[in-house]
């Protein structure tokens, strides 16, 4: 397994896409330097680390871990209404991460940054004993006062969220051999959804002095609507009925009751769940139309501190500890 | 062993040191939002991985290994002359690190964020199979163009480096049993100097308008002024008579002759390596005496692309591939 050292790592495979933005510096400095944002813009933070076995499986095609690192942070963005700028990446390579993997690493890594117009300012590279890991720190820019908080949110406001829920957690599934399915074409979305999260920018911006409150589902809706509801200091009611499902997911369900929960529970879906006042429902329609993302009301915030799940039979359960949780 | 889980350990030891600092929003949102920094200065941003068992040992002191992950990416900014504004920590966590652990981490953090100035502004806590990692993402701000780059140096310039050479890498060996000294004080001066580097941050500081190239000695010496020579176009010249050692690397290099050349090849001695044209050398010995800390002219940079090595007895060498590399 023929084998760049950290230094032509950086030669071969990362300055050339760092050249693309002169805040890099070409990778040639100890860091790399951003003039002020337009317009006194402020600048917004986030950092996620994958690690191998834990965030990607050691099987899945390197150009897709590239790309699911980078997504993840973009989904932060996304959660707090700013545009994408640029990003740090910081690699921890194990033996198994010969050249041809980090060639397609970097064919992954150019698409998206491309596809998102993001560009690579700096990084770090160092070797590890335990399986690779990805870090990023991604930059991003907002108007001030204009992110996107989870603390805004008001009791009376509808509760909405981007797209479909459950289908990530049943792809890990797929792809760990803990659920198979006859249909391959439902199997390969669900795997798609896990590997490739559809980070919701364009919905993060256009939701700027509409969304009351906002983050993206990363740990499951219950747990984050917890989160949601605890810094708006809230409660929140939400319907199964109304939880928006794939096809794909909708079968698994209806082949296995054992599942009926997984569009609460399962993580990985980096959608974004979203507080308005009701008076913006058409707004908000509007923007699902424009955008061609599908957004669907769950249900509203009310007052307490709970949130109350109710069933299609018209039981009810107070959540109290669902989901799983990672980041800050 | 009692672990937390991610969420207190964000909520227990995170939150209360990014409570200070109001971009950091208490970690409980998707990101941290900062305004533009006074008087249009530009934000400098690097990051640094250390990985356990690569860049410090299992049975380093837990608050040694966070100051060491602090100060390994203030010395960056050190050589940037950026003053360090806030920094984004991602944990990789195995399951060794477990509360006691994970407590002492946090005093050394708390300490030396403390001693810097330096906000805890985000990051990420996750698992890992592997050795614990620690991410750190630093932020810093320096006026439009006064950032000290690799790449300004001229032939003529002098070269200059602060402190001492050499004594990181032979504490590493003192650490790894690799090295004995019978004198107890000089032993744990190297093993110290392993542990907790001292970034010249505000050497770097006062360098700006002074130093014409600047970078951190993390690899070596030799390797590292091939990369200041390499951003600059030049070449050098340096002296071994000249390198600055402590009473204790001098000890070893006499006892032992294998080591003559640590001083130029050992790694992670994190001091600033810099060049200045030859009429501020009266200026860089006040800068010197003004904050105490010993700086050595140890060549000068001189025309062709390589670097030669002046030895005590007349004798020169052209060095080719010295030292390690790491980082961007």
């Amino acid at each position: 397994m023929p084998r760049r050292d950290e230094f032509d790592l950086i030669a071969d495979l990362f300055a050339p896409l760092a050249g693309r933005h002169p805040a890099a510096l070409n990778l040639a400095d100890d860091a790399a330097v951003l003039p002020p944002p337009a317009e006194g813009q402020h600048t917004v933070v986030s950092v996620d680390t994958i690690v191998g076995g834990v965030h990607f499986l050691p099987d899945d095609p390197p150009d897709l871990v590239a790309r699911k690192a980078l997504r993840v942070n973009l989904s932060d963005m996304a959660a707090m209404g700013a545009e994408p700028v640029g990003v740090f990446l910081s690699v921890a390579l194990s033996a198994a991460e010969d050249d041809a993997w980090m060639d397609r690493f970097i064919v992954g890594l150019d698409h998206d940054l491309g596809a998102y117009g993001v560009g690579l300012m700096g990084g770090d590279t160092v070797s590890t004993p335990g399986p690779a890991s990805f870090t990023i720190t991604i930059l991003g820019q907002v108007p001030p006062g204009a992110y996107l908080s989870r603390a805004g949110g008001r009791v009376g406001d509808d509760l909405w969220v981007s797209g479909t829920l459950g289908d990530s957690a049943l792809g890990l599934r797929v792809l760990t051999g803990t659920l198979t399915l006859s249909d391959k074409a439902a199997s390969d979305f669900l795997c798609d959804r896990y590997r490739v999260p559809r980070p919701r920018v364009d919905l993060g911006l256009a939701l700027r002095g509409v969304a009351t409150a906002a983050l993206d589902v990363s740990d499951g809706l219950a747990g984050d609507l917890r989160h949601l509801c605890r810094a708006s200091a809230c409660g929140a009611r939400i319907e199964t009925a109304r939880l928006p499902l794939s096809d794909a997911t909708r079968y698994c369900i209806e082949s296995d009751p054992a599942l009926a929960d997984i569009a609460l529970t399962g993580g990985d879906d980096y959608e974004l769940l979203f507080s308005a006042p009701p008076d913006q429902a058409a707004l908000v329609d509007d923007i699902a139309e424009r955008l061609t993302v599908p957004l669907t009301r769950i249900g509203c915030l009310e007052g307490g501190n709970g949130v109350t799940v109710l069933s299609g039979d018209g039981g009810s359960r107070l959540l109290e500890s669902f989901g799983w949780r990672h980041g800050w």
